[in-house]
This record gives structure tokens, C-alpha cells and sequence, in this order.
């Protein structure tokens, strides 16, 4: 009964072109709006603190494969990435609400599983779930949680401010969780072939737990803040460090240099890189889904987080018409292309 | 590769049961936390004032149907009923954060229709879009908005705090969005049928618009404010009266007598309920999507609320085991069923 005439696929655009072309036109109306769309979580003045307010969707099909994830997992999954975009603005998570779909496939006793890990998630994070909707779908499930947090107001850090010569951080190891979405997809394959086969997941214990119940890095917030170091600027690792990388450049208005040697990959993820063809270094820059956080500190502070175990310094920010490169572990300098998750092709 | 062994069907509980169950096992662990699960809104403590946040799916299919809803319409509607959800709080929307799932059926220009709409309510209601999450779906379009919102700490009201003897109370009139939605059903079926026809809405102006386009009534809680009104109980008219005045009368511990001489019922819908074979009173109980406030109020205020042009005491709240109850036009008692919306059979 309604027709559009001209027709844009939104495949031409991806995401970020996508939120760019469509926060245009949005205008702001509340003085205590600190920052809107473009980072990690809003930021709203309440007067004492900042609050931090975030949101993510998962949709069955698009981010999830219920042949391989656990309903309990998902569940667990979907609250984590919240409060790590909580994190990765310097900030902790408190509140969740949550939404959900799902078509008649499910069950009481799906559903249930599914807050057992929502719930899960709670208790170990202490985050409050305090609301949602509950509805139905035509087909599959629909997960969107919003997150509400609290930071201290000269603690809040953006993707913005990192300076030049800023030495830039990264938690924990990269690519595990992505070789881990591999191993899944393979023995899904199997399986489907052959029903009545046993998923051959041994040793593959870490990375594939890496994928499914991945974890928020809320130690490195409490690190940090015990260490008195407030980040110049903070990403988390939702969609590969490249695309997180070209973040915090563009909105920092500076270039990186990344070193290959210093990428932390574990070595079992190592291995099974190997394993799978896969070059270690581009699982490691460009697999999402780690969850890890990425920031970039002033180098005063290189001899305090030298002694930090689980924090790496991978490179260090350059002027912004210098770009971003990797220097190999052969000593080339390569372009860094953000390849991002361009999840409308 | 997972399975599950027991199986309940969801539609044999329905969307409050189902709630219910899963909210039995939700623990709280931040002592800011006032309100959670259970009412409109959720409230948090953030020192000087309450917030409140809250949180709504729609879902292509079940909650809405864009061969007669206009992208725009659909957007404006998703912003308003999370605003009418803080009005019923007694609170203010002011931040919105929107996720978006969508099939590649969907163009650039279609969303771009969206969030026309959605920005058109942020405008009016000057509410901030401050965020969101962009994806694919794999059949259809999905929004969720969630919604920050505060109010004074004295003002803040709940389903429950109703007293027997108070009065119960409606904003605007009721059941016209549900008739509107009959009308569009009907010139869908012709339009299926005969492609060429053009939809007759003529003279059905204002109950369409209910449907596509209606409004939260903060306009309402200024009055109130003015006036310095506290209600002891308010709710939204999302479901229905029928099934909100049963959460009022649950949460509150009351029972309710209305009288079916004092609905409100626009006299073009009245009309076309006739004509559809509607009885008008059945509309205005159980059609939903009115984003009215439902509340009570103390008799002491009802010298000064019978003044209020958009407002009408439809009844009073009576000892909790006199139960709910309808006062015909004909002075027959009849029992008030709550069939709320089971969005699951």
C-alpha cells in the first residue's frame, strides 16, 4: 500500500557507514547529554556521576547458531557484551533490561535455560536485572539487552583523546574466540552430515570458550583505577582490533603503529590457527568477538603496566597523517585495513 | 546437538505467567535499585533523583504489519509507547537508545523512513537519541527501544499503592487504536484481494491515527504536577483497560468497581464500532495500544480533577475481596475479565 522509488542496499553501506549516515540528522535537547551515538555507551550527567547506557541486539541466524551454542551460553553471552561496552568506556555496569522474541520453537524450558546464563551472568558481575519484554517472534530468537552504568565523572574515558605517542594496551590474548567460532562451524558440518556424531571438541577447550562464554574484563577497570591510571582513550574488541583500531584513530585524530610480535595470541590458538590454515596474525587482528578491552595510556605510565600480566603493549599512536601499520615480525611495514564486520554482505 | 527433554509450551502460559515464572529467581544486588521487574519502569536511585528505565520490543509480524503502517508511523509509535511507559512512572523520558535488526528486503531508504518517524517523536517529546545497535535479521524488522527517563523522588509512582476508596481514572478515550486496526485489517483483506484498490479510510481520520500515530500523554503528568497531584497508582493503557486495571488491582491489593456509563469512548468510534459489529464497550476494555494513563488518585482531589477536560473517573477502588467488577448502563454487575494480550496463542 506504501512505496519507496529509489532503493539504497544497505550491503553498499555496512554498519558504521550506515549509524554515520543515519546520526546526521539527529539533534540533542537535554543539556545533561554528555555524549551520544559514536562510542562504546552514551553518557548522561546525573548530577553526582555519570550514567552509562548501552544496547545490543542478537539475532538468531545473523549472531548466533543454536546447533552449537547453548541457551545457557547465549544467555551469559549476550549480558557480557554489555557490561564489556560498560567497561570500555572506564565505567561499571549495574542494570540490565531485557528484551526478548522468539517464535513458537521455544519452549518454557528453552527459555529457561536462557536466564540461567542471563542470570549467571548477574551474579558474577553483580548487575541488577531489573525489567524487559517478553514477546513473539514469526521466526527464531531476538535478544536485545540494555546496559545502565555509572563512572566517575573525571574517570569516563572515550574513544577520543588518545595523544601522539600514547602507548596503546590491549587485555588479555586476541583470535582465540574467533578460532573458536572455526572449530564450531566444522563440527557443525560434520554433524549435520552425519546426525548421530559426537562433536570431537578436545582440547580446544579454551578457545571455544573463548566464543561461548566469553568474558567481560571489569578486573582491568578496577586495575587501572587502583593504579590511579585514567586511559587517554578505550575501545572493547567486539569486532576485530583492526576495525577497534581505526576507532580510536578517527576519533582521536591520530595514526598507530601496531608491532606483530607483541599481538598476544595464545598458543594453543596459535596452534590451531596452524591447524586451520589460518594466518595466526590476521585471527588475532581481524576475529571479533574477544571481548578484550583496547586502550591507550600516556607513557609515564610504561613502567607501571610493564608489570601487569594480562595487558600488552602492542604499539604506540603516531600523527594522524602517519596512518596505521603493522611492523612485521620480519621488520616490514604493512597498511592496517580496517576490515570491520560488515554484516549486511 | 543440544536437547532439551520436558517441554511447556509458551502459549499455554501467556505473557504475564510467563514473566512471573522467570522472574522468580532474580536477585538484586545494588541497594540503588528500587524498582525492579513488574511495573512500567524500573527505578534506580542515582543519588538526587530516581531513574527510570525502560525497555520495548516490536517485531515485524507480531506488533506490527507494513502493508498499512508507514515506516515513519512505525518509528514514531516505537519512541512514543517507551515514553507513555515513563509517564505512567509519574516520570520524564529524556534519552533513548534504538536497535535495529533488518533483512536485506529493507533499503537505505526505508530505515532512513524509520528513523524519520523516530526522530519526529524525540523532537516533539524532546527526548535524546543518544545510541543504538544496527544489524541484519534473517526475516523481517525489529525495534527495540529502551528508555532513561527520571522523576523527583517524591512523585515517583508505582502500580501498587492504590487505597480502597480512591478514585480510578482515564486520560483521552479508549478503544479507537483498537478500531483503527480493525479498519486497516479490513482494507488489507480488499487490497490482498484487488491490488489496484485504493484503501477507503475516509472519515476514519482520527481512529486511524490512534493506531498509527498515537501520542503519550506527558501533557497529563504536567497537569498533575501543577496541580500537585500524586497519584497513589498509575499504569499505561498498552494491553487494555481490562488487563491494566488487573495489574493496578494485583499489585495494589484492591479490588475495583467501574461503570461502563463513564468509559470514554470517541463518538466516531463509537460509531464504527457499531458498524463493524463491535459492541463499543468491549473496545474500549480490551482493544489496546491507547497509550492512556490509568490512575488513581485520593477523593480529596476530586473537586479539581472533574475540572479537567481529558480525564474521567471511571470508578473506585473497593476492599480487595470485592474483586473487579463492571456497573452496566442497564445497573447490571458484571465480573471484569482481564484478558490481557497473550501474545503467544
Amino acid at each position: 500500500m506504501f512505496e519507496n522509488s529509489a532503493r539504497t542496499e544497505l550491503s553498499e553501506l555496512g554498519e558504521f557507514a550506515l549509524i554515520d549516515h543515519l546520526s546526521k540528522n539527529v539533534k540533542t535537547f537535554n543539556s545533561n547529554t554528555i555524549k551520544g551515538i559514536g562510542d562504546d555507551a552514551a553518557v548522561i550527567d546525573n548530577g553526582q556521576t555519570y550514567n552509562l547506557l548501552s544496547t545490543d541486539m542478537m539475532v538468531e541466524g545473523a549472531h548466533f547458531d543454536l546447533t552449537y551454542t547453548p541457551l545457557k551460553h547465549l544467555g551469559y553471552k549476550a549480558v557480557v557484551s554489555n557490561i564489556s561496552d560498560i567497561a570500555a568506556m572506564n565505567g561499571k555496569a549495574t542494570h540490565i533490561v531485557v528484551s526478548l522474541a522468539m517464535s513458537n520453537r521455544f519452549s518454557l524450558e528453552a527459555i529457561e535455560d536462557l536466564y540461567v546464563g542471563i542470570l549467571a551472568a548477574c551474579n558474577l558481575y553483580k548487575v541488577d536485572l531489573i525489567g524487559g519484554d517478553t514477546t513473539s517472534s514469526s521466526k527464531g530468537l531476538i535478544i536485545n539487552i540494555a546496559c545502565y552504568g555509572e563512572v566517575a565523572k573525571e574517570k569516563v574515558t572515550y574513544r577520543s583523546g588518545c595523544k601522539e605517542g600514547d602507548l596503546l594496551v590491549v587485555t588479555g590474548d586476541l583470535g582465540s574466540a574467533y578460532l573458536g567460532l572455526h572449530i564450531l562451524e566444522r563440527e557443525k558440518r560434520i554433524f549435520l552430515e552425519k546426525p548421530d556424531f559426537k562433536p570431537d571438541l578436545e582440547g580446544n577447550d579454551y578457545i571455544i570458550q573463548r566464543q561461548l562464554k566469553p568474558e567481560a574484563r571489569v578486573d582491568i577497570v578496577e586495575i587501572l583505577n587502583g593504579l590511579n591510571i585514567v586511559p587517554s582513550s578505550m575501545i572493547d574488541i567486539s569486532d576485530g582490533l583492526s576495525s577497534e583500531i581505526q576507532h580510536l584513530a578517527k576519533q582521536s585524530n591520530v595514526g598507530f603503529t601496531i608491532y606483530e610480535d607483541k599481538l598476544p595470541i595464545d598458543p594453543i590458538a596459535y596452534q590451531r590457527a596452524i591447524d586451520l590454515g589460518i594466518d595466526p596474525t590476521v585471527a588475532a587482528l581481524n576475529g571479533g568477538e574477544d571481548y578484550e578491552l583496547l586502550f591507550t595510556v600516556s607513557q609515564d605510565h610504561y613502567e607501571v603496566l610493564k608489570k601487569e600480566l594480562d595487558l600488552s603493549i602492542i604499539g604506540h599512536a603516531v600523527a594522524e597523517h602517519e596512518g596505521l601499520h603493522l611492523i612485521s615480525k620480519s621488520n616490514n611495514k604493512h597498511k592496517l585495513t580496517a576490515q570491520g564486520w560488515n554484516n549486511f554482505s
